[in-house]
């Protein structure tokens, strides 16, 4: 067999590192398309001008973006054979990413544990992103339940990493460029809010919802060069669980974050992504929608233009025919804002 | 409440001028999906090679690309609690816009008048979208019907502004560079007919339908980054009039506007729009057809490269279970053609 | 009639040239939008690293798009009235396109053939598509089975073009630099696999499959400026043959080239298109599987870096409550391999 049909549980070892194929030159035309896709308005990444005035050299990537690209490249590695896409953490945005730069994506196995059904296994990989020059942009950890091969392999030495409960805020803000003085227009960046605004245990709900259509996602994953076929082939699908293709979890955690400048419109930039968990399936014809807690406002070592506020993101989905909302994202991030 | 509802008929004041967020950088990334969206032609548009020999830099972006830009825009802050966009009139495209260009939009309000059921009221707005030199790319007035917070408010003094039927042919073509003689080539722009082969009375019949998908319109309306929420949730608007998302009207007339190639091919920039109506609502699923009427043929002055033709473009839907087609949008529209 | 409804059989005569319209630059929105329909991950369309470490001065356009964009311009001419697209031969790509090229197309007929019932004809053309400095990128021969306007015209004198039955492999390759020694990196593109492990007679299953909705063949078709209507006219198609409208025969070679790269990834280049046969309608909703079967491999004249190997690319659908598969295409290509 020259195709692939992936990475058993089996195939990942302590330590393994994994070079993913194939690198990926980030272009204008990807950013155009994450805007018709999501229609994110945060000020930087709409506007070269607004970019330069904050410092950066020109409009920056979109963080999500530059996380689906990375986590995109893993997937023919780590995931075809995926039962769930079980969390993240300790994801950290560490360089801007800009048009014409070429990401390229490893991860190393970091833990392994066999189910207690011994049909599948926990794996969880350190996943880093770099730039043509070799500077990591994101690095994340995520765990996934994978299927085995043959039941009757020998299970591994179980190893769960320790993994931090939240990025430290004070590693935070290195893809931000130093703030001019005055440079944060709020007038231009669409919200009247500044860090001081927010306090912990305040609750912001976005209001609008984003219903998600088939073609959607499937332009959004495979411009993220995802081969998961759980997302696009709705022949093998009609026999699944769910019986249909299935969202990735990444179009649903950027409809929220879009969603979300309705009253977080300065927090630019995803600083760190300290957790995350895909409650419940989404499915084309969920409409989303979003809301916001403020968990923890804190200062950035060494920083004075930049500030970060910890908020815990929750989309929740409407289904026709179901009166109540079902729960599908919960996104612990650090979410980095001018210091004015 | 950090996050925002939109303004309601009680907060516009004549004269009060809006800075609109976010300024938005126009990448030929925004011009490819514009392609793909409506499958435009237009020969300057469609081929840097032409543009430069008609004395363009280079492509220029679409003008009613330009133009959804700087309205969706506006949308935040004029028309989230329209009950209706009534009308459209003194549109002139000012000068051309390129890939790297960065928009921004104001409005002033104009006019305003409430509505004989006390409910909501008629807001008319100047809108003005700038590129990154401060030059105004295109300037509009749209008149818009929006809900007031609280029936009880009190009525503020009507004024009605004075539009122009048309805007003036003389001043038209301040965004096409001067055409050098012989630059145009006919074959490569796709069409034969030349100015002087339109007359007053004729009527084209476009000929060719194009069916929109729910995917398209939200993908295009969110690539203006317009946030009315009518176009994006299908669970909300389930109890709407309409029972499902409306069809952003923008998207209509880049359709009509792009079918109207086939027989106005030479017509290769919208130099002002006389006047707009959205007649019936759109949506998804419905074919869309256009037809032109040439209303007038008039010099600009001061060019002897460059003519207008005044049209009405009339865009028609065709609807599953329907047999008689309904009339979505009359558009009044001055299009620049080459004098040779 | 300003508008046309395009050239009919008797419109055709053989030696008639046809400069199509309109020209098209190609950017890497284009390419951002190609990624996003198809998912291809072919290194150097993906990477402008590996690109450049291959020889190519950036990422080059996919061959396949550079088709569908000659292609589509040479709709308008020559199959608007047509009643199948028969057949391709002789399609070679001669020179790579990058992003900022303008492709023109023309074609010349070279056969004519009237169908025995007298109610339409054959007509071969030969299409090339050149670049900005007039260079050929592609050339390629197709048959077309066209309406006659009016079934009394007289037949003209049967002209049957005598095509190649492939493509010599000495000719192949023109459009790939030098790859200098060692520069191919099979981990960063993503297939251990290399010419010397490929066998005649060897069948690939390429194994994922993907669901084609009506928004995404509609805007791909776009994109290629394709103005047939049967792709996009859901009310006049509703009463043809299919019922429906009809998927772009090219989404399809398009989405089974980028399936074949779970198998043939190291096959980075369309050299030629020996020949290609629709064999049965797609429509939305079908999900598309596709297979490789190795029919030769070869040398390629003055290469010692590049390889090519023949393949019969077959597209097969499932069809929700179809049991059987039908197949859809099959292309008979040569694909340029680097020579390890």
């Amino acid at each position: 067999m020259k195709s692939t049909t992936g990475n058993f549980f089996e195939d990942f070892h302590l330590g393994r590192v994994i070079h993913h194929a194939t690198p990926r030159t980030i272009t204008s035309g990807d950013a155009a398309l994450y805007m018709a896709l999501y229609g994110s308005r945060f000020a930087p990444q709409s506007s070269s001008v607004l970019a330069r005035n904050f410092g950066y050299r020109e409009a920056p990537i979109d963080d999500l973006l530059v996380f689906h690209m990375v986590f995109g490249k893993s997937v023919p590695d780590i995931s075809l054979n995926a039962v769930a896409n079980l969390g993240y953490a300790e994801c950290r945005f560490l360089a801007p990413v800009f048009p014409g730069d070429t990401l390229s994506a490893r991860s190393e196995v970091i833990g392994l544990r066999e189910t207690s059904s011994g049909e599948a296994g926990i794996v969880w990989v350190r996943t880093t992103g770099a730039n043509q020059r070799g500077e990591t942009v994101v690095e994340y950890v995520r765990w996934v339940m994978v299927r085995k091969r043959d039941r009757s392999s020998p299970a591994p030495a179980p190893v769960v990493p320790v993994l931090a409960e939240r990025v430290a805020p004070e590693s935070l803000g290195q893809a931000v460029p130093p703030l001019p003085p005055g440079a944060w227009d709020k007038t231009a960046a669409g919200s009247p809010w500044t860090f001081a605004d927010y306090t912990p245990g305040e609750r912001i709900d976005h209001i609008d919802g984003m219903t998600i259509e088939e073609a959607e996602h499937q332009l959004a994953t495979r411009l993220y060069q995802n081969t998961a076929r759980v997302h696009f082939d709705a022949h093998s699908e009609a026999n699944s669980r769910l019986g249909r293709r299935l969202v990735y979890g990444g179009v649903v955690m950027s409809v929220a974050r879009a969603l979300s400048f309705n009253g977080m419109g300065s927090a630019f930039h995803v600083a760190a992504i300290n957790g995350g968990r895909h409650m419940a399936p989404c499915t084309a014809g969920d409409t989303i929608y979003a809301a916001t807690e403020i968990l923890e406002c804190a200062a950035i070592a060494g920083r004075d233009d930049l500030a970060a506020i910890r908020t815990r993101l929750t989309a929740t989905a409407q289904r026709s025919g179901n009166a109540e909302a079902s729960i599908l994202l919960e996104l612990d991030m650090w979410l980095a804002l001018p210091r004015l």
